[in-house]
């Protein structure tokens, strides 16, 4: 057996949550990235990709996610003349909102974390993980890598230093993903950013900071209904956002009637999620699958669990 | 002894916490405001005011915060051909930001829920409580009032219906009120609202919740480094009052060079506040007071702890 080669895997993750807009992020069970990482003495990355629409996934080591995290820790961790070999096996659907590039960006920053015997902290992972990601949206966020990364629930609490506070997720809740059959495609990633407001009156600030409050303490204290209120409670990204969703104000009032605890959409969309009571995500998927129909438009719902675990070794 | 008579009292609260704006606050420890309610049957309210500050005290029963509160309890509970007659004595300087109204107004409506035999749930005394601040100040503002009646740190989740979180406060932690002796009369209160920007850009809105998020999870895991960041971290709020504050760059800055844990503005102002590490508030106060002195600005500091307990009975 080689110690330089590795396989990690790393989750499809719900960003934002509502009201926790560039901060917050969930890791789902699955479907997750898988990541074969060889690391050798050389001079030349290469990146091979195959799974689920891998026709949007570069294979230049330059662009792509899980090779520039990967190189990025080399070169945090100060190792010159180090190359990385990659496959990567996409499970996690591209441009669904679903964290793809933020699961590639973790694998491959995980992975070559551990190959040099973990010189990084988790920070430190996590800050090669996002330049992965800025590689694939052209901006460093980290409200996907982080729970990509770390599982659970998880919270940016600061940039310079990065500062990341991590929660379990809460056990007996459902998490349904409806995706219609409609792929974000660059043009509307980069719509769903233009569409939000450049700025906001000071009393839908505070129903924010509101919404906010109910998010993280839902979180702290296991209270899914609280934290249902809170992730339902985005009065500034969502309400801009659901105009790129046709029908997502009748799908937020089928899901809550149908007993979800809190509808939102998934990072930038076109995604839409709603956590559930455990048993309850199908009847609220079914729900939500309906209005879109009425909106002519065709979905899939797919029902999660909340991933404890984050980024981790495939035996 | 004459069971329709209770003493109770209530304290000084610092609101906002910084980004917490109009939906946190802090109870201190002291001074507190003592309120001596009788309740008998009849059709005539009546207030005596003495202690700190009672020129600007309202002894209108109409207008009075205590008798208000005490006499929205009545209501709520159903209570009809009751009166109110109540002594209030003031140790909450009004004015001052430290929560006056809202002290005199917790006491009120805690002293009839009890007169009464607590007919009205924690939500429901609050509630009633914040009738007396609008009173007083002409908005329905919970932000004082709720630490006033709860102690500890509150946040409010909700007002329809009205919904409440307590914290246990941080131990170990001083804070330091640094208050300019000039007082924030009826006229500068309605500045210091008016001052507060229309909107906010996005970014910016971001950047708040950082430090919300802050301030919350180092409440939650009493760490109060991170708490402190999070008092330190009003982008919107702040900025804004801190220009009818002279000098409060300057102050800031040496409160936090001086040890302090986190800075910022005391409810509207004018005081300021730190939260410090045990031992350490004389120093900070006395650092930020100097900065006044450069500034032309003639000031006093107190040091307090923060108070486990809101409204009391007074045996």
């Amino acid at each position: 057996m080689d110690p330089m080669v590795i396989t990690v895997s790393a989750p499809a993750t719900i960003a934002n949550l509502g009201p926790g807009y560039d901060l917050m992020g969930l890791a789902l069970d699955r479907p997750r990235d898988t990541l074969k990482v060889r690391l050798f003495k050389g001079n030349s990355d290469s990146v091979e990709v195959s799974g689920i629409g891998t026709e949007t996934i570069s294979t230049s080591p330059e662009r792509n996610s899980s090779v520039v995290a990967g190189r990025a820790v080399l070169k945090a961790a100060g190792k010159k003349g180090y190359a990385l070999d990659m496959k990567l096996k996409k499970g996690v659907p591209p441009r669904m909102g679903m964290g793809s590039s933020g699961a590639s960006s973790a694998a491959g920053a995980y992975a070559v974390n551990i190959l040099l015997g973990s010189p990084l902290n988790k920070e430190g992972v996590l800050w090669c993980a996002m330049e992965g990601e800025m590689a694939a949206c052209g901006a460093a966020h980290a409200d996907n890598v982080a729970p990509a990364l770390l599982g659970g629930v998880t919270l940016i609490l600061g940039f310079d230093p990065l500062r990341v506070v991590r929660f379990d997720p809460l056990k007996d809740v459902e998490a349904v993903v409806i995706s219609p059959e409609v792929e974000n495609g660059d043009e509307k990633t980069r719509l769903a950013r233009e569409v939000l407001p450049a700025s906001v009156p000071l009393p839908r600030v505070i129903n924010q900071m509101e919404g906010f409050a109910n998010l993280l303490i839902g979180l702290v204290k296991k209270d899914p209904k609280v934290m249902g209120r809170g992730i339902s409670g985005d009065v500034i990204i969502e309400p801009a956002r659901a105009k790129l969703i046709p029908g997502f104000d009748h799908l937020k009032r089928a899901a809550l009637e149908a007993g979800a605890y809190g509808f939102s959409i998934t990072g930038a969309g076109p995604s839409v999620f709603a956590l559930c009571p455990m048993k309850r995500g199908a009847e609220v998927g079914k729900a939500a699958k309906s209005k879109f129909v009425k909106h002519g438009v065709v979905s899939e719902y797919a029902i999660y669990t909340c991933g404890e675990g984050g980024a981790s070794v495939v035996p």
